[in-house]
Formats: C-alpha cells, structure tokens, sequence
C-alpha cells in the first residue's frame, strides 16, 4: 500500500506511510468508494475524438457546447493548461490538446504529438484563428514556430499569447528577459 | 551606532548588532572611507535636472549620452525600476523618473510627482512617443490612465508595458489575471 502511494506524484516515504495508515482508518464504505474512484477514472476516462482532452465521453464537455465560438482552437500542451485557461472565465472557443511539447533533447517528435488531428480540424473554413499557448520555454517555443509554419499556408491568423509582465508584480524583480519582450510589445493606450 | 543601523531597510536588530561590531573591527582607514561614502552620498547625488533620475551631475550620464534616442522618452516610478530596464540592454531611449506613483490611499497626489517636469519636456516636437512603465498594480495604472489623458492631447503616441506570460515560466501555474491579459493582448506570429 506504501509502495503504491509513493508512486503518486509529490508523495515521499513519510507521506505515504500517514497515507496508508489514513485509509486503514477509513470505513469499509470509503475504501470501497476510494478504490471505484481509482479503476473508474482508469476504464471510463479516455482521450476527446476532437480535441484529444481528457473525457468521460467520446466528445468532451467543451468541444459539444454549443455556446463555444468555433471559429477558434486554442492549442495547448496538456489539460493542465487547459484548465487553467477555463479558470480565467475569459476564453471562449475550443481547444486542442496537443499531449506535450516537440523536445529533440527528450526524443519527443512532431510525429508523437496530436498535430495531425489539428491540422485535420482545419479542413473546413469554420476555423479562423489558431491561439498557440504552448508553455513559455524553449520546447513550447519550438512547437509554437513549428505550428505556425504547418498552419499559416492554409491561410489561418496564428496569434501567440503576449509576453510580459504580470498583473500586481514589481518591474524592479522582473527577469530581463520578460521585461525586455514587455517593453517590445509595448501596447498604445 | 545599532540605531542607525537599524533604520536602514531590511536590517533588524540581530543584524545591526552584527553590522555595529563589523565596523569596531575595520581599521581606521577603512572606517574613515565607510564614513566619507555616507556623508558623500548626501552631499554628492542631486536629481537630473531634465529627467529627475538620481544623479552626481546637473544632467545625468543617460540624459548626456548623445546616442541615445532622445524621440522616446520611458516614464518610470523610481530610480531602481530604471535600473531594471537599463540591464535589459533593450532599451536606448531617455527616462522620466515621476518619484512614485498616485495613491489616494498614501495621499499621494499628482502634483508631488514630476509630471510637471515631463509634460514640460513635451514642448519641443522631438519626443514621439512616451513609454509609461509605471509598476503593473493599481497605483502605477491609475498614474498611467493619468498620464495618458494629460499627454495624449499633445499628438504624442502614449503606449504601455505589454501585459502577458514570463519568459521560462509555466502556464499552469500562471496566475488568471495575467493569462487572461496574455490571450487578450495575443500577437500574430
């Protein structure tokens, strides 16, 4: 049981061994309920036939909303993202998923990536706007410019999210790199 | 001696007992240099004259450089924010330094900043455009919006710091306020 919570992500030895003994202290009901959870999300989540995000259905939850403007596809790396671009409550067209980042230093190819199932979303002229958010590293920024050379030829405006400061921070203690990219893009008011 | 030490910032009392029994070990000479610097300082660093920034001159070595580009001027709070943008090695335009920032809060007022001092530097058709570069949190946007309306009247292209992701970051953990400023000020790649 310790051996299997150590697995967990962020847990050490110490924090395995409180959490094995929190689930002998559980009732028979919890550790029923605790134990459906875990083989549930195993057999009933799988991948979105559209924008490859995690699903309990064949088409996710955002890709069926009506409501979303599909005429643009947010790209992201993981759902982590993604979900952290729905807390803002401030985007409203769909996404994909692109499951990762091109890194020739991890041997992750544009191949291994959902691009393919991107590129094939853009048969129809429903799409007009391709937001890229890949992560702000080097890897995102490798699969940003790859994207845009695969996307702008089908003539499709391919936007990136700004660089620069953050809202409430101090520019004193601001990298320079990110307040060199802020001063240019510097936007009239 | 402790006293004074302890009215610098960030020294508490451990410290400046420390600091206190650092100086009683110097040599004399060391002691009389430490001594001169501080007097030194006071007597030695006036403002610029044309930008306010701190400086050992009537006009600072920025103001005087005749290479930089004196069409832009970056309007800054204090003389640190400036620091921060001079080791960009980005930027070759003037400064203003405005002394701080509007707050009713603190009752600081626009007219105890130098904004009289920068919308006199206006009077000549050579500056183009202002870069307002005041901190991103309410004081230094409520001095932008300020700004912006006092300058723009005058034909003078008035642009702000790009709000948006930090270079190297995660946007998993990118704050909601500052993604959501990054997918609105999004640029075509």
């Amino acid at each position: 049981m310790i051996d299997c919570f150590r697995r967990l992500p962020g847990v050490g030895s110490k924090s395995a061994v409180r959490m094995a003994f929190g689930v002998l202290s559980m009732s028979q009901e919890e550790a029923n309920e605790f134990c459906n959870a875990i083989v549930g999300m195993k057999q009933g989540i799988t991948h979105c036939r559209v924008c490859r995000n995690l699903s309990d259905s064949e088409i996710c939850s955002i890709c069926s909303d009506e409501r979303r403007d599909a005429s643009v596809i947010c790209v992201v790396e993981d759902t982590r993202t993604l979900m952290a671009i729905e807390r803002t409550n401030d985007y409203t067209g769909l996404y994909h998923v692109l499951g990762g980042a091109i890194s020739p230093v991890n041997g992750i190819t544009p191949d291994m990536l959902e691009i393919q199932t991107l590129i094939s979303r853009l048969g129809d002229d429903c799409v007009k706007e391709i937001i890229i958010a890949t992560n702000p590293n080097i890897e995102g920024e490798t699969t940003a410019i790859y994207l845009s050379k695969l996307i702008k030829p089908l003539d499709i405006k391919v936007t990136r999210l700004a660089y620069g400061v953050s809202v409430g921070s101090d520019l004193e203690y601001t990298d320079g790199e990110t307040l060199a990219k802020a001063i240019s893009g510097r936007q009239e008011i």
